[in-house]
């Protein structure tokens, strides 16, 4: 299976498409949208990207991208994840002035610049490709912050561990395909929505759920690019298909502008 | 007054600062934690933030510091962003390889880089210090993205305007303080609470705002730092200090795990 990612190799997103595919040759991307044209043009079988972290919040134009293609979401997955600083093997951390990372690594440490007020963030394209970066160039005065596996991978040395703000930190993906199937054990059902402009109108549409006693775990509230101060709604509901949720579902179409199902597929543990 | 604001001189906060505090003395700060230590410290009497944009999103890190932080939200505005390529005089679009801006402003330039691919994005910490960057530096393969007034405060050469995805891109600051005040035309509450983990909690939670008419304009959701999925909502109200609302409050506080009352203002024109 050829699974396209956000990143380079030993990026987090490598390690969460190994965990969901066990034989995955992954096809690195540099952008976001690079990873959605993969699917498009067959160049990989699916896809892992990130949605969520448990510090830093949303992943947004990946949420913009599911609804905006023609993808369906297979399964989640909850990773944990541990930020390590990385350096060209002989650097010191008192020599450090800049630490290169993808801006949600480096939202998830802002603790470690606080305390080192003399060191930088600077934000990369990649986890990965920030310790690729600063090992090929063997930059004396810039670490980076990815996986103890982009260390590996690159011949970096880590000169300290667990950078993140809180050790409970997590990062959950979606395993994409354009074609859309819907296991036997699927139990959660992830959509997106408008509003029409009414009163209450999120009220009402988070009305259809609750009087049906089905229990939601996520809202994310993202702006209708070109309608100012207007918001869609992506919501993860604890149910498969049944008839409830199908009822809530109708319903939802009474009320919301537009719906569309993002994917049914099994809770992570 | 002496208005603290994330970024240099020429960012959009700059701006916005002027809009809000006429006789504005900008106090620039690197990093979003420096403007809060600023109003902590009285380096500044007040501080301008941006808060969400209605291309890219929530500024979420500025949410979580308005929870964090002893400060009171006092008025808001609504900034129309434009967005200009920026060069160093005598530069070509063609020979640009790099373009370098904050990444909420990349992040709204996306379809510029889908169309330009031979340009990567990179992150910079502030708008107006990437075209400084650029200028000083006399970068011959580098461009930066910023407001018009940032071009003229370095010096640099615009070559392309309107580079922002959708036209119609705001920015929504707040102007907030250590003092506590309310005045006398406010008609809007921002508030933040957390859930009480039971069955149907948001929609509880909502309900005290719905049954009383109360109109949500606004709904965010942020993880708890060290909780994994669970999420904070930070709500805002269309309307200010009344018996009604009084009434959501104390009903929220039956329902909620947590409420601070953020700020009580004048809704933006």
């Amino acid at each position: 299976m050829k699974v396209a990612i956000q990143g380079e190799r030993g990026a987090f997103s490598h390690q969460a498409a190994l965990e969901l595919v066990p034989k995955a040759r992954v096809v690195p991307c540099s952008r976001s949208v690079e990873v959605f044209d993969a699917l498009d043009s067959a160049q990989a079988d699916c896809a892992v990207v990130p949605v969520e972290n448990t510090l830093a919040g949303p992943v947004g134009e990946h949420l913009d991208l599911l609804l905006e293609r023609d993808v369906f979401i297979h399964q989640e997955l909850r990773l944990r994840i541990e930020h390590n600083l990385i350096v060209a093997p002989g650097t010191k951390l008192k020599e450090l002035r800049q630490v290169l990372s993808h801006p949600v690594a480096l939202d998830q440490c802002r603790n470690f610049f606080r305390k080192h007020r003399k060191i930088s963030p600077v934000a990369f394209y990649d986890t990965a490709g920030s310790v690729k970066h600063v090992v090929t160039n063997r930059l004396q005065d810039a670490g980076a912050i990815a996986s103890h596996q982009a260390a590996s991978e690159y011949g970096g040395e880590i000169v300290l561990q667990g950078l993140e703000d809180k050790k409970e930190n997590y990062t959950r993906f979606f395993l994409i395909q354009k074609k859309k199937k819907i296991s036997a054990d699927a139990n959660k059902t992830s959509l997106v929505f408008t509003l029409k402009n009414v009163a209450g109108a999120l009220f009402k549409s988070l009305s259809v759920f609750a009087l049906r006693e089905l229990d939601l775990s996520k809202i994310e509230s993202r702006p209708v690019r070109g309608r100012p101060w207007e918001y869609m709604f992506f919501v993860d509901i604890l149910r498969g298909q049944d008839q409830a949720m199908h009822n809530a579902l109708q319903h939802l179409g009474e009320i919301a502008g537009f719906v569309k199902v993002l994917g049914v597929y099994p809770q992570a543990k």
